[in-house]
């Protein structure tokens, strides 16, 4: 095995700490060091470092700037509460049940021009003539008795989302200001954040690398009056809307977008809606925007010699970096923080930058690293969860957070650290870009109202926060991360047509509703056309959950032909159910316990398709020929090694390619095998913190045994071992 | 207490088992003899006995005429299975899956103007023109390749099905021939109908008691191609459907239902679906025409000396007992099963009779009564579940079914039968029909699409048949069906304009999208508002499961902000939810161990009301202040002692009466109280096969400890035990 000591390793500088730090570069083989917010670059490790990156915040790194010029900040839509009137007099307090130091009222702007009251009762909107705003809010006249009336109003962000995160977290009292955010939609606050820029990066000549924290707009985040946190939506446009933005968009649309439009009924237009057109073309018209003026941002750091480098997470609303604008920012690099197979990939896959930089876990913070704490089981389980993602795609640098200095106080934690840069550096030398072995002809393509717009991103809420309603959802992805097949992400636009080529098998996971599993796509007769006929004619179709899920014409599952199964939803039981037992099949060989598939639909029954698991009498999983094609109906997939298996061997069996495991292959779930046809090495992963033994299977169907220690990476070249 | 050895009881006779069964009237006090479907009055009993019931099919006593006259049997719409069009032509068979002994293509009636073909992807009807019948069923040209087609088309119903059902059940072979249902929807059918059943009487002089099974339509009941049942509705009208009927109806109404209005994309109208206009149309169409029709054979019955009984199930379709015709019929009484607390209510309850007789179980049939069988077991169970809907408001009459041979082999179960019965006439003769106490001021009251046409009928599937999806809302039901309250059953229609005087509490029970939750009636204002005022005005509400649910305008249950809770339906994920501890509270005083409410709802949380009980995070139970008046949430209510006392407290509290439990109250949850003012008596009864010790409280509020055996009923008068 090739020994490579050094690089791809970026580490977090603290304050007075020279001689850690310069002990942990070596240690780690880091080449590149970074500030956090709040700590500064010291001199003497920057010449050490082959990069020094330094956090930079175009939109409220001008505290006095933006205090100074208060009708410069953003804005965004609220909904208020809604109120039921009891009299034909409704008053409605706009901030009730909102952090008042985090937004705040915009009167400045025409309350009956930007405005919308709508009686949620009836549906309909209220005529500004009907409603006046006064000091105790709202006050809607002539009110339908006992109807519910909210209205859409527009607020100033008087503190960043993040900023006040962390401000209130960590307690930083009155000391350190509130950051503003300031709308670069305004012509003289994006004159004056270049021109702001421009003088910072003569005043830090030290950073080579600035990385943006991040652009403009901040994901969806705002508290409640009890200064906690309300609604978070990490794809969330909420957060961009200024009636700036909105003329520009009517001026180039030709038509206006609502308040509703945005405020979405509360929902916000959420990642879990099924988007509307109006929500679509307005996303695409802050990317553009965005793309436009982060260019401009990046230019000017090329023009100082220096790289750009974005941080995904924060402000990076409308960078979208699977979206149509993304490459033409010109950024040199993405950061990203690790916190499963999807969320590596999310970041190591993004097209249009040179190189891609993972955050792993733990944070070097007291939370972890504190006496009786397991900083190591935190790093061991945070690795081999994204290490499977890696060996599919590896992010190009790795790096952590926090204060080394904590740490340091953890030996085996350094030395742990230690052996993962390396084990990342030889991946990373192994894989050589190259592109990695896949079990299946074609790709696996998930399907839902996003497609590649987001990418690896799918049920999520907040990164990689995990909720009951989504874990059997997300497993899927998780288990797709870093499974030996080719993943693509499509939209329902994308096969209205016909489902593109070189695609082995869709699989459509979600809730009914959602935008995940569809909701009224699946009304459009093109897309059960496509389906079908893909299918019939030799596709391969997983449905997860509440796939094709829309109750019309007498069917739950709208592909319930295809699946051989549909949902009980109380207005068929009066069909006497004759569920069959579950039989033997190729895709549960492997299941040696009772599989978990977790808790997100019920009531399902097999309708043609033979059952492979049935508990309760419900089928849990089934598995369907439809002409030359197949498909497979999985109640959920919460992560796990038995359920990733579970996953693949259906994915072979939907795509007729049950052969594939026979090759580049290793028995045992706990372990998997990971091929480079380009560089002729492949490597044999124990995904366990376990010993493990298996049979791996190569290229010409023979196999060899082989024992891995707890978390071996072991890597083969072709005929030898390297 | 008063002894009472004779009367109200009906024995089932036997062929050449006098001896047996003189001994059994005598053992049990029975004065009414009945036959079976199958088994002849022996004359020297009936002779003993005050009433002689004798069985009557008026639609297939004569099988003769009916197989000589096949154009005028009953007829249906079936929906044939859903197809996907792989080509332009697309050829539906249309009897696949179906029982062809018991449902006979029509095509008498001419397909092109009886069909409906339509395009289940697109939504549209074909037209006539662009299919065709042939031998090989309907052909569709031009089709649109991969839409899915439906047949709906008219059969004729060439087997009754309940004889059907027993035929294939006791495998009777080709000895007995099939019954054939005709249909009085025919002049002609009418006339010989009448004309039989005069001469049948004439020919019968013994029976002074003639037991309608029933008059016209079965309940919807059909089997499949592997002889087994594929879809029963014990409320369906689909088999009350012929071109003479529609006809009649076309003339009535000034408009014609489609076949599509009857098959109702395969629900078949089922009780779950949210009723359309045009079907309940139909269905009072049905019932005046069964009315009218019933009466003529009822005045027949009467012209010749005999009491008129009706037997609530098989052909019962469309005399609805709580319809607004029922009372027209003149009936004398009607007989049903009794299966649990509710189905004793809803034969109790039936206004426009002079008696009502329950059927209790077990039958006397080898399937109980077989060595190592528990008859007594059996018996006890359904008397206990039966007797505490009794204390409520009893049937005048009970009755066994079976052979008597059969059940004298079990001496125990002898002797409890016939305490049974003198337990029942004690209690009939201490009720006195009087009306019992009341714990709440007003009534409680159901509200469903349904309203009082389906009292003590919701969620039901088939009779008294519990259903995983139904078990947790019957539970509501079953409760109320021997709860110290008076209860109501409103539809929608009733509340848009106010709710009416006298109700104390509201409930709603149900599962998104179905009757019982009530659908796209939540959309109408009508509704919520006056629900709004009306519990705002000081009324209680208790939701259970989904009630008021429908997605629109931001939330799920439409009726949140009574409620104070919502249900996560993964579009409001990105809400933070805080949902609070379970806090101790008058509604949950009683729980003694963990709450069961059930599978059927998940995912809901507080906005506002108090929870009760919280599980995984999500509420269970809450309880809210909604202006003057007070809302509860159960996410179900399986039925147990424990979960009818949750409820009774719930009610209590929802109607602002909690000190109700210091009057006519028995404290052990195994144990109730039934408090008769007209006639001074009260009774303490044990619902449990255990010894229980419960306290009791009087009217006074003064209380005293008693102990009761298993199964015991205590009567006592006021001031002194009688």
């Amino acid at each position: 095995m090739k020994e490579n000591r050094t690089g791809r390793v970026t580490l977090p500088v603290e304050e007075n700490c020279d001689d850690i730090l310069i002990q942990l570069m070596e240690l780690w083989g880091a080449d590149a060091i970074r500030n956090s917010d709040g700590t500064r670059l010291p001199k003497t490790l920057a010449d050490r470092a082959e990069k020094v990156y330094e956090t930079y915040f175009p939109v409220r790194q001008d505290l006095e700037w933006a205090q100074a010029h208060p009708q410069s900040l953003q804005e965004m839509y609220l909904l208020s509460e809604p109120k039921a009137a009891k009299d034909e007099k409704l008053a409605i307090h706009l901030l009730d049940g909102i952090f008042d130091q985090q937004l705040k009222v915009d009167v400045e702007h025409d309350p009956k021009q930007w405005w919308e009251v709508i009686d949620r009762t009836s549906g309909e909107t209220v005529p500004p003539e009907c409603w006046d705003y006064t000091a105790d809010g709202v006050i809607i006249k002539d009110c339908e008795k006992w109807h519910i009336y909210t209205v859409a109003f527009l607020v100033w962000q008087i503190w960043d989302p993040t900023q006040m995160f962390n401000h209130i977290t960590n307690d930083w009292g009155k000391s350190v200001p509130h950051s503003l955010p300031y709308n670069p939609a305004k012509p003289e606050v994006r004159e004056r954040m270049l021109a702001y820029f421009r003088q910072w990066l003569k005043d830090n000549p030290t950073p080579n690398v600035i990385r943006f924290t991040t652009f403009f707009y901040h994901f969806c985040l705002f508290f409640n009056d009890r200064k906690k946190e309300k609604f978070v939506d990490w794809f969330g446009y909420g957060q961009s809307v200024s009636p700036e933005l909105l003329e520009a968009f009517a001026q180039e649309k030709g038509y206006r977008l609502h308040p509703e439009d945005l405020v979405d009924q509360g929902y916000y237009n959420n990642a879990f809606r099924v988007p509307t057109l109006r929500y679509l073309e307005y996303m695409d018209f802050v990317q553009r925007f965005v793309a436009k003026t982060a260019k401009e941002v990046v230019d000017v750091c090329h023009e100082h010699g220096r790289e750009a480098m974005m941080f995904l997470g924060d402000n990076y609303i409308g960078t979208e970096p699977y979206g149509k604008h993304f490459a033409s920012i010109g950024l040199d690099a993405v950061v990203g923080s690790v916190g499963s197979g999807c969320t590596m990939r999310m970041i190591a896959d993004i097209p249009g930058v040179r190189y891609t930089e993972g955050r792993f876990l733990p944070y070097f913070f007291p939370t972890v690293f504190h006496e009786g704490g397991d900083p190591v089981g935190k790093v061991n389980q945070n690795w081999l969860q994204a290490r499977r993602a890696m060996l599919r795609n590896p992010v190009d640098r790795i790096g952590y957070g926090g204060y080394p200095s904590l740490a340091l106080k953890f030996p085996d934690f350094i030395t742990r650290v230690g052996e993962i840069c390396d084990e990342f550096r030889t991946m990373y030398d192994n894989i050589a870009k190259s592109r990695p072995y896949s079990l299946l002809p074609g790709k696996v393509a998930i399907l839902n109202c996003w497609g590649d717009l987001r990418t690896w991103q799918t049920h999520m809420v907040a990164h990689a926060m995990i909720f009951k309603q989504t874990a059997s959802y997300i497993g899927v992805l998780e288990a797709l991360s870093g499974m030996a097949v080719d993943v693509a992400f499509l939209s329902f636009d994308d096969i209205r047509g016909g489902v593109p080529e070189g695609i082995s098998v869709i699989i459509n996971a979600g809730e009914e509703g959602t935008a995940f599993s569809g909701g009224k796509a699946w009304a459009d007769p093109k897309v059960v056309v496509a389906l079908r006929e893909w299918v019939h004619g030799g596709g391969g179709f997983i449905g997860v959950g509440e796939p094709t899920a829309l109750r019309r014409e007498g069917h739950f599952f709208q592909l319930f032909d295809v699946l051989g199964v549909d949902k009980e939803i109380s207005l068929t039981l009066n069909y006497t159910k004759y569920n069959p037992e579950a039989a033997p099949h190729f895709i549960t060989d492997d299941l040696d316990t009772e599989a978990e598939l977790g808790d997100c639909c019920d009531d399902v029954y097999a309708h043609g398709a033979q059952n492979l698991i049935v508990a309760y009498g419900c089928t849990r999983a089934a598995a369907h020929d439809f002409g030359k094609g197949r498909s497979v109906y999985l109640a959920g997939l919460p992560y796990s090694a038995q359920n990733t298996r579970l996953l693949l061997r259906a994915l072979c069996w939907a795509a007729h390619s049950e052969d594939s495991l026979k090759h580049w292959f290793s028995i045992n779930p706990a372990t998997e095998c990971s091929y480079y046809p380009a560089t002729g090495r492949y490597a044999v992963v124990n995904n366990t913190m376990e010993p493990q033994t298996t049979t791996v299977f190569k290229g010409d169907a023979s196999c060899f045994e082989t024992e891995l220690a707890p978390m071996e990476l072991k890597w083969y070249k072709i005929e030898e071992r390297t």
